[in-house]
């Protein structure tokens, strides 16, 4: 056996064997580690910024991005914010050990759903330090037992952390080895970690596409994946027209480098003449508009480029936008169908029929109907935390908070019944 | 490109489009299609019985088991049987585009989830013609397009059954391609199939061990499994002794061959008193014991075989039961943890503690309390009709009906709300 293989079945045994006990320890015991990890977050915050100083000097010498630097440094102020973040996960209600639908059936028995937790999770990530914490919790807080491995270039605040985090949970009465971190930086713990379908139940990839992707490929377990979105905002020929520039400006300007902001605008051919005010608007704000022919006839004068069929399949996440103009809902619909990437799509329109139609027949993860693509988000949508979004059809589809981290199982309730 | 792969992408283009229509298909519709579907397939029962006396015919030259030839073999009662099957599913309700959970947020949308179809099914499946009309049926009132892959033996009843299917979708106003059977019977078919992501959404083995785990090793696309089962008894130390002989006797003898049969039972120690009865008991009706030490100790004078460690690891589908005597409650989790293959358990207790514990610690998708595991079915749950069962833990667990083959998707409603 190869020395990366032995190393996560170490750790798999471990996650396994915590997982168990995880099923059955009580909310309280979950909750008081989360909170214990946030008091421990600042009372090391020393050592865990001086950790940080180590990884940020290697990402000097290495000339790192200065985004990716952006991500990877932490300061006071970013640690106080992981702490308060367990102790928002720790308000949460506990989804484990929830029973829903329990009914009496012909036979005599009672049968119903409980929530339970989905095992050993996985996470892969690079290198934000705040996602050791985030994705830790969340594992946590659903009853899962997680092993991350983080980007090397933060394999020191992710050391530094995850000690915290299992001195809390060995201070409040849980397993460590719930949260357990691949301490080595070697990348062939990535391919038997992906490999380790004996220990692990499901795996999280959390970061850009290249990573998303090769997860997907090489895994032997399922995989939540949040992919990023290429986003449309259809206008409907019956859009309020103040509602509908308020909208699609918001959608792409809002914030431009976020899976949830709008990448294509579909405009109906009768809304043609809300595009100049709406498109100058768009380039005041610093946005490069690319258009089709349509578009460009009726925005005269404004710096308006061609788009072309790339722009369609383009999820830009900058200050770039394209516009089609359409000839009705169908042509909308068919157009999202075949370059959306399932993320959020959402029509503006007071028509009844066509707002029923859109919500109906697009199959994304998020459809809405008056409101801005940027909704689609864990917070918004009342999860009260996200560790991603699901744009796969199966478990789990769009913002996925601690219920998506979660199966049911089925029980029975009986009074001695047999089958007759 | 090869011609299985040919094959298999002319059908996939023709279900993707085919899947996009039925996801807006009216409720009315779909149950047209199943009714009109059992009209036909009742006057054209001597098409299809034609078609299955060929595969009968082929079956009595390549000297076909008996068992395999019972289930191939159509009769008018069999064709009948299915015809009702059909009028059973269409009376069912619809679960496609149920709203649930619609609240309001304090940005002022709504939120909530839409239930809609997984979009492309494929069913692969062993030498049962009515697999073939229960899958079709199943997947097209779920909203879903189907295709499906008969075992060779049954080529030209699938192909008679298949045409009548088609043939009540387009008088009824629903895509033919809803239903489409794989023709031929060439084995490289089944692979191109499996490796079908760009058409397929997710496939549904269904048949032995062999057929399940090679679409599970070689699908390029999520599988639902209904694998069998490894199903345990545990009589507890507080259990009723009426109660669990009964439960006992039935969850081993009420059928065999079944996946929901109970194939361990695990005695707390404080009960060996109860043994002799309930061994003698299963005796007498055919059944062959293989147990641990003290359950032969308790059973003196009776037949009772030792049982091996590969016994608590066999399903034996038969008239064989093996017993083990635990201390504890704990040991009979352990022993579950360690050899049950996640179907179904049951525990017989009078106390309260004991059973809401093992309630919520095994990690089965159907877990029970004073009940026969023979209750793990579809129509036992309520579900009005099973594809299978899943033992798997993303998606759906236990028996699968139309929900398990349908997702969710999240549905914003706003009256024009911008992120701020």
């Amino acid at each position: 056996m190869g020395e990366a293989k032995q190393v996560i079945q170490a750790l798999g045994i471990k996650a396994k064997a915590a997982s168990r006990q995880m099923r059955m320890i009580e909310t309280r015991a979950k909750d008081e580690a989360l909170k214990t990890a946030a008091v421990l977050l600042r009372s090391n915050m020393a050592d865990v910024l001086a950790a940080n100083a180590l990884d940020m000097q290697a990402a000097d010498e290495n000339n790192l991005e200065p985004a990716l630097k952006d991500r990877l440094a932490l300061n006071a102020e970013r640690v106080e914010s992981m702490a308060q973040g367990l102790e928002e996960i720790a308000a949460l209600p506990d989804p484990v050990g929830a029973i829903s639908d329990l009914v009496y059936r012909p036979s005599g028995i009672q049968v119903g759903h409980m929530r339970v937790p989905l095992g050993v999770i996985g996470i892969i990530y690079e290198s934000r330090p705040n996602v050791t914490v985030d994705a830790a919790a969340l594992c946590l807080k659903s009853g899962n037992a997680v092993i991350l491995r983080g980007g090397s270039e933060a394999i020191h605040s992710n050391r530094a952390i995850a000690k915290v985090l299992r001195q809390a949970l060995s201070q409040s009465g849980v397993p460590e080895d719930a949260v357990q971190l691949i301490e080595q930086t070697d990348r062939a713990l990535v391919g038997a970690l992906l490999a380790a379908d004996e220990y692990v139940d499901v795996l999280i990839p959390r970061g850009g596409k290249s990573l998303v992707a090769r997860v997907s490929a090489d895994a032997k377990v399922p995989v939540i994946k949040h992919l990023d979105g290429i986003c449309h905002v259809y206008i409907d020929a019956e859009a309020d027209e103040a509602m509908a520039v308020n909208i699609a400006v918001n959608a792409k300007t809002h914030r431009y480098g976020v899976c949830n902001a709008m990448e294509t605008l579909l405009v109906h051919q009768h809304k043609l003449d809300l595009l100049p005010r709406l498109v100058a608007d768009l380039i005041a704000k610093g946005v490069e508009v690319r258009a089709c022919e349509k578009t460009q006839e009726a925005c005269q004068g404004l710096d308006v480029k061609a788009a072309s069929d790339e722009d369609w399949a383009t999820e830009y996440l900058a200050a770039i936008l394209s516009i089609k103009v359409v000839r009705s809902v169908d042509e909308a619909m068919d157009h999202i169908a075949q370059y959306s990437s399932s993320h959020t799509e959402t029509i503006v329109t007071a028509d009844y029929a066509t707002g029923q139609r859109f919500l109906r027949e697009v199959d994304s993860s998020s459809v809405m109907w008056n409101a801005s693509t940027r909704f689609a988000d864990g917070f918004e949508y009342g999860l009260g935390a996200e560790i991603g979004i699901s744009t796969d059809r199966l478990h789990v589809r769009g913002p996925v908070g601690l219920q998506g981290l979660t199966t049911q199982k089925w029980i029975v309730l009986g009074h001695g019944e047999v089958r007759s």
